[in-house]
């Protein structure tokens, strides 16, 4: 395995994350100062963190808060034992989980912790021209520090400098891909009377709602930001290769994986959770009982940001997650440009709460999966089978872990063992 | 003027009052017994009050609960000062009022006060099969309580015996005359999938989204019950008079005010105080944002009963009030049959909310009346000019209130005065 050996402080200037990386507010300026070596260390460790760890990985989250970047990701090239890890953590006064988590953790972080594919991604990022956003920078979305230890490591931006800076007045709009010509028009009309009104949109830029959104802001010549599951440099959808350039170049295009990441299942349920928190409130247009936007809706009032729905007719399937918002989770109607906004002012409204999180799991007669199911099938082909070390550097989990979950969906016939690797065998 | 001289104990038997007209519970039957005779006093007194007070009017309902409504109507027909009056009532415990209060009162009562006006009502309810129904007959809604001293004096019934009681498992689903397909989709829905669950349905037999409700019941083979504005012996609107035919057959058309009495704008709104009032839960299908509707949404809010409102395409004015209901009032938001059980089910939500009295005055471009206006405006022709006090009886208002209101309206160029009478000279 082709580890990391040490945490480079020779990480060459001029690249990906230097091109537009803005250096903390009041620090000097390069020079070799002890001060910008310990910066750029930080800032690749930063880099390879977002690769290594899946987002939401709250033990990553942890200790990079506890001990840095790069002392965190030193810990796991020199593998260190979690007793070590947990003696550093506690002396920097943080609690990073127990053995048996970080133990769980570094298996899941071991098998990625590879030079290349970091230095790879970074190439990547300084091709297509993203830079790389650390917590400390000014540029950092205030809204993320609500996630807590689910806070991304990193993010990766391709657009203007400073521009993620109007995600500090952007309202999330957000819905179905097989939005009806209502849905599409309501997107529209909301985020053109936003857009109009000062305010950002935020999306992911999926087919349907979120692509209206993203289009109605830019004909409005407003702000809008892209939150991508993937890295910055493929956009996808593919068919929304034009609009996420466009946006790009008004707007910024995000992501909390490098260049080079594929979007899976769990990246996109992850992604949502950057949506509702970067925003100041979540609008959802259109939702089918089953939608994605539900998940988003539900991180938006998980993290006790301002809610609404936009209710349609009861005939049309694609309203009735927004209904169910209304009905169960005392989202706010909106239906015009002003609500929404009157939504954002609404401070009262701003606590937690704590119902919902039964919205993470809508009801449907299909099965739903444990989290590592998901990312386990996602690592998955149904063509040429992995190896089980292949698939845990993929899933991000331990090798451990995805024996055992391999084991299962084996026994339901979800996957199967072929030449030594494993396939999926069903649709998910 | 042909006043009542005195109460008659004589009030005929097999007139209108005792066809069908059931005793309360437990009470002997007929016979020259002083509790039949006065029983008979009794209703003949509570028919008499539902002609002389016009409905909502909180005096009368105090001063007939007080008294009881033979030696109520008494006092007025004595012409006992007011002083007499509120010592009457002191003597009894109750408190009815101030003396200005009362003196007010008696100038709105005493014009309507004609022996001939009530036993024409009476003939003609004889006539058209209706039945008075007292507030101590075991018929008497239950849910009228809420509404304390504007409980109406008596209701007029024209439908099978007993068949009142089923309000007291009936939802009222109401909404606008100018439906649009889809709310009279979604009111044959609800209507229909409430029946089939053994719900009554209450209503206003209006055009649009009521006479859906109605008939759905009707096609479902429920029980239904309509509220009019106006005198059972004419049914209105006339378009609905098949309906109402039908209604009066296997449900029940109702009536606070007597035989003869036409529907006028301030009937109407009272009158949704009893839908609201008389039924487990109100539920708005379609509604401008100045809907009649809204004004039943308002009554049930404040009488504490569940309400709810079915959302709509937000491109749909008819759907502007239902969205209206969920934003600032609380009402939830219902999609199906069972949403509207469930509604009847929570019992958390039946207090009262106090902040919905801004709903009985919708946001309109159009000037809103005060009370005294529109009921003097309902009494005026807009050919043949009426005195005062003709218009001081036809409103159920005092001369001198009449005059006062006529003055301002003349003032404004709403009313004008002609021949030594008075007409109207605007649209309302």
């Amino acid at each position: 395995m082709d580890a990391v050996s040490s945490v480079s402080p020779v990480w060459p200037h001029g690249s990906a994350g230097d091109a537009g990386g803005a250096e903390p507010d009041g620090a000097v300026e390069p020079a070799a100062s002890d001060v910008s070596v310990a910066s750029a260390a930080s800032r690749f460790a930063h880099a390879a963190w977002s690769g290594i760890a899946e987002p939401g990985d709250a033990t990553a989250g942890r200790l990079v808060a506890a001990l840095g970047s790069a002392a965190a990701l030193e810990c796991v090239v020199a593998r260190q034992s979690p007793a070590t890890i947990l003696g550093l953590a506690r002396d920097a006064g943080a609690a990073v989980g127990t053995a048996g988590e970080v133990e769980a953790a570094l298996e899941r972080w071991r098998p990625r912790l590879t030079t290349s594919t970091v230095l790879t991604s970074m190439r990547q990022a300084e091709r297509c021209g993203a830079r790389l956003i650390v917590p400390t920078d000014h540029e950092w979305p205030e809204g993320f520090e609500g996630l807590g230890p689910h806070q991304p490591v990193a993010l990766w931006a391709r657009g203007r400098p400073d521009a993620v800076l109007g995600l500090r007045s952007a309202i999330a709009v957000v819905g179905a891909r097989a939005a009806s010509g209502y849905g599409e028009h309501m997107a529209m009309e909301l985020s053109a009377g936003l857009a109009d009104r000062g305010f950002g949109i935020v999306s992911g830029a999926a087919y349907g709602i979120d692509g209206m959104a993203h289009r109605s802001a830019l004909a409005s010549s407003g702000q809008t930001f892209a939150f991508l599951a993937g890295g910055v440099d493929r956009f996808y959808p593919t068919g929304h290769d034009a609009l996420l350039t466009r946006i790009a170049e008004v707007g910024v295009v995000l992501s909390e994986l490098p260049c080079g990441s594929a979007p899976t299942k769990w990246r996109f349920l992850q992604r949502n959770r950057l949506i509702a928190a970067a925003a100041l409130a979540t609008v959802v247009v259109e939702a089918g009982v089953r939608s994605g936007s539900l998940n988003t809706a539900a991180h938006a009032a998980a993290l006790g940001r301002p809610l609404g729905a936009v209710p349609g007719p009861v005939t049309s399937p694609s309203s009735a997650g927004c209904h169910r918002l209304l009905r169960e989770f005392d989202a706010v109607c909106v239906t015009t440009p002003d609500e929404v906004v009157q939504l954002v002012g609404e401070v009262q409204r701003a606590s937690p709460q704590p119902v919902l999180r039964g919205l993470e799991a809508p009801p449907s007669t299909q099965k739903r999966r444990p989290a590592e199911q998901v990312r386990v099938l996602d690592a998955l082909g149904r063509r040429a089978p992995r190896s089980v070390d292949e698939v845990a550097r993929r899933a991000g989990l331990g090798v451990a872990a995805v024996q055992s979950v391999l084991g299962a969906l084996g026994l339901e016939g979800a996957v199967e063992e072929q030449h030594g690797g494993w396939r999926s065998v069903t649709s998910r």
